[in-house]
């Protein structure tokens, strides 16, 4: 690394000779705060992949500020270090920055690239204009200088990018993982499975995936598209080490899911508010298991010229399911639950078939970890110990999917993003 | 209008009585130069939809400078004014300046808003990362700041929208008009059709068409996309009435499309440049049938909430058939013409299955004028004619799809645009 990259980010360590090259694995991410699926990540990649050392690319953090209280990010850092003697340090950079994308890749010639950095929420890309066009922009964009950095600087180095199952949407038909074979008019053909997503963010996944495909076809660049269900739970066996290592646990109605809404709700007996008939159905998973699928991604990569999609959730449940789950849940711990159904803000199908595959992820070895009891006991156990924190009036949507613009309460600026290096 | 609104537009004439609006057609276009289409177009729209005035809403202008000479805009306006009696007005805008953009809708509430603004060449988007990414963003942002000024101040409006048949790919399936029956695992649905285009632009066209069916949704707007073919001809009745109107007359490799290429290589003795084996098959289409299909869609508008898809074309070639074409054109007209077989600068199939329907407009009553001899002989006369001015160096392909980066030599900014009113 010449010292003019060192002065870039801001390092201090000693370079080691060319000769021997580190090997760096680069996660991406918004970082905000840094959390338990990071760091697992990152301990598993340095430990399966023998790398030297994980770096974190972090994106221009969410611009909506967190809801519940959380320690800073340098104290999380901190917290890390003497809890496990590795060190992170933090530097300034933005995947929309191809200067710093591109030097990045082309210092260091990573193996993988694990690219979490977009903006995530379905609705705050549906507030208005503004952050419809932000969200697809800084999405696409990030993602394009991804692209073109590999290809120009690491072409075989493996892209595990973040995509969500909302590309497909709710067809009529099974959902498969990435790619249909279609038999039409007596011909044959395999073919990108058509995308019917439902949110401005959604929509910028999908054109994420068409530019990697494409960009895979023409570079023969390697890449695994991640279509993610729905992450629940918020601890793994780092974060429990110590408390300041606990994750962000959103419950409002731009950031938060749909599980820990609910929790939240019943720790402080407000009713869950099921969005319409509540038959919304989609695939959910353990954040262990999002981190088990990353691993398993990054060890068997994909071939050169492969753009391969994996379905990444382990079960399928509707949002009433949900409900009454943790209607179960709050009942054994002697809270009094009710479900209240709302008007559905989003413009979606409230009662509909889904059936989508998920074969590939197990096929390569996943052990799925299942939403139990225990689990539904852990989630509200941190919502009623965290419950003065949480604030009422966060749980109504505030987003209208029919709206061209819609009033919040809090917007913040988008600002700097970050570079940690575990 | 407002006397702000017309300080903006840079217009002169006294404003209508607000009681008697009038009814304003506003088409959407580099218009780098205006051209026989787009003056075809407006007055067609002028006269079938009972308009009052037909605004043209500039886009950047293509930054490659034209390289066969034309008559300055300015002069164009001036010629058709003198010969039809109808004045246009030019000003500045931008459909990626919402309030620009929102201002125009607003006012005039138009009843078709056809959207022709967005940067067109497929090897443009391929030079580099900033035309790839310029292109993306540019297209995208333009096409979503028009739906959400639709949703804000004219949800009626009909918009017709120029996408691509490159947005399909070549698929081994019969390609149909947006939208596929698919029977799967013993299900069926009606979804969107498979895309795999080829090139950064084409990527664009398909997140533009997704943005567009997901607007329709939510929002119930109305929509035409025009999935258009390679056009060819360069003029049509109104251009035939003074020199200064004839269309300008790509034949490069960035914009020129294929027919037009070989006719100019014709011309001058140098070989037709085939791309590779010639089997690349594309639909293709006569310039006056483009504005046959544009106004066919404006009479037929789309229903509220509908986002149909018109493939527009009328006919298929194979590269190859293209070139034996022109081939025996110029033999009749004593030229000696040679094919040559250069390699393909693209990632793509050079022989494939091909066969796309297009039956939506002929259904509504378009009658296609065929490519035929006296055509080519046409657009041989015109290459002939021209042939002086003809750059033997901008035939070979200068953008290699492979590369990251290509050096070519004439780039020029992307310049400020412009609206003309008709």
């Amino acid at each position: 690394m010449s010292s003019a990259g060192r002065a870039r980010f801001g390092l201090s360590h000693r370079p080691k000779p060319r000769l021997a090259p580190r090997r760096v694995g680069i996660l991406g991410g918004s970082f905000n705060p840094a959390h338990a699926g990071h760091l697992d990540i990152s301990r598993t990649a340095l430990r399966k992949l023998g790398l030297d050392e994980v770096w974190w690319l972090v994106s221009p953090q969410n611009p909506l500020k967190s809801v519940s209280g959380m320690a800073p990010l340098a104290e999380r850092l901190r917290a890390w270090q003497e809890l496990t003697g590795k060190s992170i340090q933090l530097f300034v950079g933005d995947v929309t920055d191809y200067d710093f994308l591109a030097s990045t890749i082309k210092t260091f010639e990573p193996d993988a690239v694990i690219h979490f950095a977009e903006q995530r929420a379905a609705p705050y890309s549906m507030i208005d204009r503004k952050h419809a066009v932000f969200t697809q922009v800084n999405n696409v964009v990030g993602t394009l200088n991804l692209l073109f950095a590999l290809r120009e600087h690491c072409p075989d180095c493996h892209l595990v990018k973040l995509g969500t199952m909302g590309e497909y949407g709710t067809p009529n038909i099974d959902i498969e993982e990435g790619y249909i074979k279609i038999e039409h008019n007596g011909r044959k053909d395999v073919l990108p499975f058509p995308k019917q997503p439902g949110s401005f963010y959604h929509l910028s996944k999908v054109h994420d995936s068409h530019n990697m495909m494409f960009a895979c076809k023409i570079w023969k660049l390697r890449a695994t598209d991640l279509n993610q269900g729905v992450v629940y739970g918020t601890t793994t066996d780092e974060t429990l080490l110590d408390e300041a290592l606990i994750n962000r646990f959103d419950y409002d109605e731009v950031f938060g899911t749909v599980l820990n809404r609910f929790c939240a709700q019943a720790a402080v007996g407000h009713p869950l508010t099921v969005y319409g008939q509540g038959g919304q159905t989609r695939g959910f998973l353990d954040i262990r298991d999002t981190v088990r699928c990353v691993e398993l991604a990054c060890v068997h990569p994909a071939e050169a010229g492969e753009c391969r999609v994996f379905n990444q959730f382990t079960e399928q449940f509707s949002v009433l399911e949900i409900a009454e789950l943790v209607k179960a849940a709050g009942n054994k711990l002697g809270l009094d639950v009710e479900i209240d159904r709302i008007q559905d803000p989003r413009v979606e199908s409230e009662q509909h078939y889904y059936n989508a595959k998920h074969s590939r992820l197990l096929d390569l070895g996943l052990k799925p970890r299942y939403l139990s009891d225990s689990l539904l006991d852990s989630l509200m156990d941190i919502a009623i110990r965290y419950r003065d924190r949480i604030d009422v009036s966060m749980f109504l949507p505030q987003v209208d999917w029919r709206k061209a613009s819609n009033e919040r309460r809090t917007v913040g600026e988008v600002t700097s993003s970050l570079v940690a290096r575990v």
